[in-house]
């Protein structure tokens, strides 16, 4: 017995790999001679001509922990990339391409329609295109591994110098009214989409690179982040939570516990403060100063609000 | 008020930070330099300096659907890892470093360690360090991006060219038959360790990359991976299924359609097969040859089984 295939027709490419082909294809591919990218999607593996330094970061979201599952599948494929790019605007990096593995319990076209679309949109934001990854089948999970270029300079959590301003690029809780606003209507406006479409601080990050001496994201809350800094610099801080701007200052608690706000939180010298105000002047960004780094513990002056919690996945 | 944390006993580093240090940090430490990793686990992204062209894969496993939740966690966390692995090998690469993204309802310690067991060991066998990655709650789910340096020469999908052998680097269906195995009985012997720790081929990849003309690794079945290599290629096949070795001749379909052995199927210009076999035989690899390549079409000949179905998950 003789089995033919036609090879024009592709009978034998089964359905994972026409969703791939569908929906998962050509996402910001007019990106990728720019980042360098040689081989995109449909190999073993993606080729990059990589003549610098790379950072990469990989971030996980899991329906129910990360997002609601009601949530639009744009708004969900937005976010799952948007959360993994802040790790690259923490280290004052440029995009350069991202692999995306995408588990979903099983296929629905209007679905997968409108997850193509939230990375689209993502992918032209931030100039970078989709270079591979995998589709399973199971319950919904999105991981995406971000690739980015330095910019100046690599801002890492550990160099932060006692005497360093600590420094917010905005405020914090649009996440977390976003969530409860979302909760309640289900609506698409300006109060959700800072929790539906969250931006990744790519160019306030390229605009302190030069000048800011550690930085990180604040996705787990502001007192868990910060900690972060404070260990592996191995100074301690005085922070100021008066000075700290809020979305709604009735919930302060909840901005300040809640996450999910992907503002950066850096420090800087105290004489290179002012160039650095004036660089994100220009770029009509803001800068908060909320503490001063020093001695060994970290201090919070002005708590009116008591013991603050911060996301823990395990505790 | 103030709130006091003492940075020295990280009170506030809470217990997903902790999990990271102990289980998941410091693993293939000693293969950073030589991988040319810059910074790794700990900060916002891991550095890399990169100074060739970069392969990159990003590979899921689910549990229940790419392996067993009762599986021992150590080849849980080896074969999430191998299966990623595959894919550079399938490109003739030679691994780098690798992030990891581990997602699991709840924390148990033993099972922990054993995760971390199983990382260590693939670690070590293709040294190559863990450089980051993301731990979150939820359904059981690993994802893994590796990333590689080419070997002699990228391997790609496209390159196959009419007339040339297809060739495959060992017997299928070990994987299928310890997969029953495994379900039967639940131990770890000879039989079931080629499903639970499968080998990534990938000094049987880098033996090739200068000889072969396309490659593919078998994950999803021959046929699938095959009508893979045919599309990318624009070329046709003609297959003797009765030169496939196979780990048990009276499962002949289920070895043929199971996948999961990650066996490499390539191609071969007529005039660079003894150089290659010479290459092969001098590392102790095998070489069938099991087809060729030409025409519009798959064809099958000595076919003794029927139709033949690969693994989809969205059929």
């Amino acid at each position: 017995m003789q089995q033919v295939y036609s090879k024009d027709t592709q009978v034998n490419i089964t359905s994972e790999f026409l969703i791939i082909k569908k929906y998962l294809s050509d996402i910001g591919a007019s990106y990728l001679s720019t980042s360098g990218i040689n081989l995109s999607i449909g190999d073993d593996c993606a080729v990059i001509a990589a003549n610098s330094k790379l950072l990469i970061s990989t971030d996980t979201s899991v329906s129910g922990i990360h997002f609601l599952k009601s949530m639009p599948a744009d708004s969900i494929a937005y976010r799952s990339v948007a959360t993994a790019l802040s790790d690259i605007a923490a280290m004052g990096g440029i995009p350069m391409a991202f692999n995306l593995s995408l588990v979903m319990p099983s296929f629905n076209a209007d679905w997968m329609k409108g997850f193509r679309k939230g990375l689209q949109k993502i992918s032209k934001e931030y100039k970078f295109p989709l270079i591979g990854g995998d589709l399973a089948k199971g319950p919904l999970q999105i991981s995406v591994t971000v690739l980015g270029k330095p910019g100046k300079k690599i801002l890492v959590r550990s160099n932060a110098q006692p005497g360093d301003i600590l420094c917010l690029s905005d405020a914090l809780g649009f996440g977390y009214i976003g969530f409860q606003e979302y909760k309640k209507h289900g609506l698409i406006n300006k109060k959700t989409k800072p929790y539906l479409f969250p931006e990744a601080q790519i160019s306030y990050g390229n605009a302190i690179s030069g000048l800011a001496s550690s930085a990180i994201d604040i996705s787990d809350g502001i007192l868990q982040d910060l900690s972060h800094l404070i260990s592996k610099s191995g100074v301690g801080c005085n922070l100021d939570l008066d000075k700290i701007p809020l979305a709604a200052s009735q919930y302060a608690k909840q901005c300040l516990e809640f996450g999910d706000d992907y503002q950066l939180l850096y420090t800087v010298p105290p004489k290179k403060l002012s160039a650095l105000q004036a660089n994100l002047r220009s770029c009509k960004k803001k800068c908060h100063t909320i503490g001063v780094m020093g001695g060994k513990k970290l201090i919070i002056s002005n708590n009116n609000i008591g013991l603050l919690k911060s996301w823990d996945h395990f505790r």
